[in-house]
């Protein structure tokens, strides 16, 4: 398989004279082949095609539908180690990394196979007629979940495989039956072409409209925008910068049609030390918490950004540890030098701001654009002195907290901005202060975790991958695992249709073997 | 019980200097007593008691919260005569019409109240614990559903019990555990004041926080606009105007923090009548078209604002019925003198519009701001000339667009901004073009309607009051039936917390006989 620098419309693939490279992460090269941008022309044909998709593919039977998800999983397993390789040069992520991700990827198109078998994602209800209730007869009301239409996609640069252009988002979207039309992400475009080549080989084995599938280079914002503006677009899933999810929302909002955004665009994951746990394992704690602070050059969503504990020796302990660590942590490559530079900047601040303490700062790197991991002090009202201090710095540099007691922690709390995630450490002792804080963490974040670190996302049932403004636009939904897909869905109902004349599964009996709700009741198939 | 005027904040009844009178619909005189008007220091204090409420509330167990829900309609019930000749004063509705809305909204109430103790809408999910899962272990997670917070209502003129006070969105809101701020229509004050009172003792002798519940009296826009901006309110639900619609949905995104905004707006509801159907009973079509036109002076969300057809004969037919219908037709007392200006502001623009022929106007009213039927016919040609021939005017008034073939009639459907409903009279010699017809009208209406009217919404699980945009802000919602409460839900996942520091119904074993998932099993209880 060569790259050929085309972006795909449908099965078309297409040239342009606007051209861009990747850049090899590790040395700064421009990596070949060069890349054909996509213009506001393509953006239309791309959405335009989706359009006509849009109906054909979701009224295709949930069996297909599950099986050219799969077929998209197998096509990106089948392209080996090319894709590992060209992913590895234009990230800079190790490949270990890579192939975890890799598996991530596919696991979850295969996951979202199982669930648009299942059926559950489709709400079925019925109601059947009660033509002799008085005062007036009830009539025969079923109502199911159906796609909302095409949806753009802009790949993350962090996850090129997981949340780029087969990632959660195409494939939540995929399943519930919508069109994607990808915003490739310029941080890999080679990475890109050969997921979109797997997806679109999938499209066409699987007899679906072309329109099912489509992927945009661009490296400007015009692209992003034209999509999101278009028409016959009706839904943006987003993972990026706080800045780019915000002008996203406005220009949805701002269409005569408006449209959901869902963007996960900021969030600094508190990390709460309890003192019983502190006591017993100081020293631990620090150094998990750098390995999940420095883990993949910090580029997590989930990234451990602030630390909240009262004072404490055993909390000194904890700091000792972790400048420890911090210390010895070896410089990482960044994904891009913008990301590079941004991080940078927002250590620079950090390091010039009053308010804060410069506590530990890792090893300084060999190559360009590698970032070293930072660590810094502040106290409750510091911190609560400038907003500042409570911005994610994307990457490996984290704010300590230091609380005079459990008001200024709780004052701190009531502070943040939502989070997708808050993590508590904890022994039994410290179940009673736990107990009080945890319906305030509850309000903040959308997932709360026991004893662990919030890098590291399951994709399952369960997972909520989401949580209040600004974590993302939308703190009703998650964007990973299998309530994703809820995302794009709307609910139709059809009343006192003939069966001749109703969606296949809103038939009388089709529900039977579908987890549904007859007259209320719930009834697991 | 007598009207006191005041408006409520929490337990406590206020008064102000700022003042305004219902006015008797019929005759158009201003009513006794005079009520007292909120200012912004009122808006946020009722938003100061609700956020103070809204944890306590969301904890309380599952039986409370519905207890207090039929104990609200109770209440409703208990205010007698005195709530329905009020409500008759103020809005000019007929007691029957009255009767039948104040069983809704106690039903709605009672409905919702089994709903929150059926538990489905927690979406109750848990995937245990994989110890030793390679490569890596999964974590036990268990994610639930939990309330936004507080919910600012809206109520709306034309449902004066139940789509205001204790309607819909504030029966939806309390069932999702979230306090609510309702603002009053200005056109049924002393309606309002009757239904709080019965809501601010149900939250009294519950043990309820005061601030569960309150309302606002005002008639300028500002604090509705206000309320909406004020950072601790966390969703909003409204029914009426567009431009009300759009006004708050615009304050809602400019906020720090953005909210969900469940605006439901303006549609004009068409009604298709196949061939076959019209050859049949064209006649009693045309009669039965105009009685759902006029039911309530036309002052429904679902009223039929636009009949399509292909030309025949029979069409002919039923226009003259309809034609003669709305002639015989008896003006209607219209609910305020502001929505009878704009229905005869809108009505005299279909006059003059050289796209619109005139067929036939209801009788003269005998009283102030009664509204007169209109009829109008358009070609398809004419119809899709002018866009202001598809805007909705709000009463009954009703466009009859006659199509020359299928070709014609898709054109105009394809057209068509969002609905709530459309709707389809047909014989199963029609079927094979409605099953053409169908698809695309489920992507412009949340509920289709089978050879009935769209006026008269059943209460239940699988109704959908909502649709695509304009019909409402948020077409993957509604506003009437048990889905209703999923508007004011967001998911939370809790990781790997012992069974001591689990919401009560995330602890293990405590799903049993609540619908949930079970590493992605759906089980009824």
């Amino acid at each position: 398989m060569t790259l050929t620098g085309e972006f795909f419309i449908g099965q078309e693939r297409l040239a342009s004279r606007e051209q861009f490279r990747g850049i090899e992460a590790e040395t700064g090269r421009p990596l070949e082949p060069p890349f054909s941008l996509a213009g506001a022309e393509h953006v239309s044909r791309a959405c335009e095609l989706a359009e006509a998709a849009a109906r054909d593919y979701s009224m295709r039977p949930l069996s297909e539908r599950a099986a050219f998800l799969e077929m998209i999983a197998a096509n990106i397993e089948e392209l080996g180690d090319e894709l590992l390789e060209r992913a590895h040069l234009e990230t800079g992520l190790p490949p270990a990394r890579l192939t975890g991700e890799r598996g991530r990827t596919v696991g979850q198109l295969r996951l979202f196979a199982t669930e648009v078998r299942d059926g559950g994602w489709l709400g079925l209800r019925v109601d059947p007629a009660i033509p002799d209730r008085q005062p007036l007869p009830r009539s025969d009301l079923r109502s199911r979940n159906e796609p909302l239409g095409p949806v753009a996609v802009f790949g993350a640069s962090n996850f090129p495989l997981a949340f780029s252009v087969a990632g959660g988002d195409t494939a939540s979207a995929l399943a519930a039956g919508c069109p994607v039309v990808v915003k490739g992400h310029p941080a890999h475009p080679g990475t890109s072409e050969l997921v979109a080549g797997a997806i679109a080989r999938a499209v066409a084995a699987s007899g679906l409209p072309e329109g099912v599938f489509s992927l945009l280079n661009a490296v400007s914002n015009d692209v992003g925008a034209a999509l999101v503006a278009d028409s016959r677009i009706r839904a943006v899933g987003f993972t990026g910068s706080r800045g780019g999810g915000l002008a996203l929302m406005k220009i949805a909002a701002a269409r005569p049609v408006p449209i959901p955004v869902y963007a996960e665009m900021s969030a600094i994951n508190p990390v709460l030390l309890m003192p019983a746990a502190l006591e017993e394992k100081a020293e631990a704690l620090g150094a998990a918490y750098v390995a999940s602070l420095t883990m993949g050059a910090g580029q997590f969503c989930t990234n451990p950004g602030l630390v909240l504990a009262l004072e404490s020796p055993a909390l000194d302990r904890f700091l000792a540890a972790a400048a420890q660590a911090v210390s010895e942590a070896p410089a990482a490559t960044m994904l891009t030098p913008t990301i590079h530079a941004a991080f940078e900047k927002g250590v620079g601040q950090l390091l010039d701001n009053a308010c804060v303490v410069p506590l530990a700062r890792g090893r300084e790197g060999q190559g360009p654009h590698q970032g070293q991991a930072a660590l810094f002090l502040a106290s409750a009202d510091d911190f609560l002195a400038d907003d500042h201090v409570s911005q994610e710095v994307f990457g490996a540099s984290s704010v300590l907290v230091r609380c005079a007691g459990e008001a200024a922690l709780a004052r701190v709390i009531a502070r943040l901005e939502g989070q997708l995630t808050a993590t508590v450490h904890f022994t039994v002792a410290d179940e009673p202060l736990v107990a009080r804080l945890l319906p305030q963490l509850a309000e903040k974040a959308g997932r709360l975790i026991a004893n662990g670190w919030p890098t590291g996302v399951e994709v399952c049932h369960a997972m909520v991958h989401g949580g209040p403004f600004p974590a993302t636009s939308d703190g009703r939904s998650t964007s990973v695992g299998t309530r994703a897909i809820e995302r794009f869905l709307r609910p139709v109902c059809y009343q006192d249709f003939p069966a001749s004349l109703l969606p296949d599964l809103l038939r009388p009996g089709a529900q039977r073997g579908l987890p549904h709700r007859l007259d209320g009741r719930f009834l697991a198939e």
